[in-house]
């Protein structure tokens, strides 16, 4: 590969930001979720995901608002999770580079930005 | 269908007693899992589950020496949640049949088993 | 255990049923989907699925009508598996007993229902 | 944020093909799989990561040697999928940036990494 080409930690920070993200997002999302249930559960996948290397800090916050809402419109009283009841942020650390990420609700759906990144 | 293949509550019961292992074991099996993260992923994985219907109670058990045991014997500090981490205890009630069902290790593999089925 | 708890082939057949019901479900909800990718989607599903023991048949069709409505309606080209986009059948025999499971909305929700049991 | 911190169109290709990377894990380990059924699942994973914005290509290949392997020496006949059984290439196009990542075994652990970034 071209010297030109070599990832920049920078970059392999990003990476490993991302694959947080993906990690936590696809691990749980469908998980069967209540407004009493749901801050355990915010619990639980900070804690996974901060176990994968370089992971700072995970901070997900369950909108239990919506969720409310959700449940007040049905017959059910849990529903699946997923990305619109979700806010996460994560801090990744890579060899001196700090990237800060995060999920939330735009225009209707659930984006994963890329909110800064410190050499 | 013929009258006769109509499903019994009990069968029903123990019919909701497989989808709640199934859904326990599918959902959370990869979570990274560390000795540190593992009673809150267990609280989690209890609360979860036992939001579906007709579930009376769950009980997860991380086995922590045998996690431990695998960490010991390499460079990474977490691991993926799979069975032979796990015991677990699910109890349905349905219809006024209670159905308790049981995952264990045995010869070296995760088995789910239908323990009693009371009518 | 008193001897009449103990469960009958039929109820242990159901029980497996309900097992490769929660697993399909748990395992594939939160798949990115579109009309396009659904065909193979749900090949994989069902020959995963028919690996686990006492599974003789899974069909899994994607509502491709209904993700399509969906997709119309927003700027997405692809959304995520759950169960609006599913019709299951899964077919699981043990000691003889043959259970017949399904999977299809009702009043708004997936139910996954036990349609037979022969024994 | 200050305008140094803004991240770059590589960066954020980075964290793109990380959140590819992190997605195709999580949701697909722990899948029954076995030699037969495992070209198919390979298939419906790259195909569903491919519906992800900005994946230009992700190529699956399950090692089914050591899967054969590892079924040679158990009583099973399917087992469930992880890193070990995986070689995977994504690449991700963003704003003229194109990022190839890998993840393949590594000292007995699958290892996910950034190979190129390409402006």
């Amino acid at each position: 590969m071209p010297a030109d080409e070599t990832p920049t930690d920078a970059e392999t920070a990003c990476f490993e930001a991302g694959i947080k993200f993906g990690s936590l997002y696809h691990q749980f999302a469908g998980t069967p979720v209540s407004p009493e249930s749901a801050p355990d559960l915010a619990t639980a996948m900070e804690e996974s995901i901060e176990n994968q290397p370089h992971c700072r800090a995970v901070t997900v916050d369950v909108r239990t608002a919506e969720l409310e809402a959700e449940l007040a419109e049905s017959t059910a009283d849990y529903t699946e999770l997923t990305g619109r009841f979700l806010e996460v942020e994560i801090v990744v650390d890579y060899e001196g580079c700090t990237v800060v990420t995060r999920m939330a609700m735009e225009d209707g759906y659930p984006l994963m930005r890329l909110e800064s990144v410190r050499e």
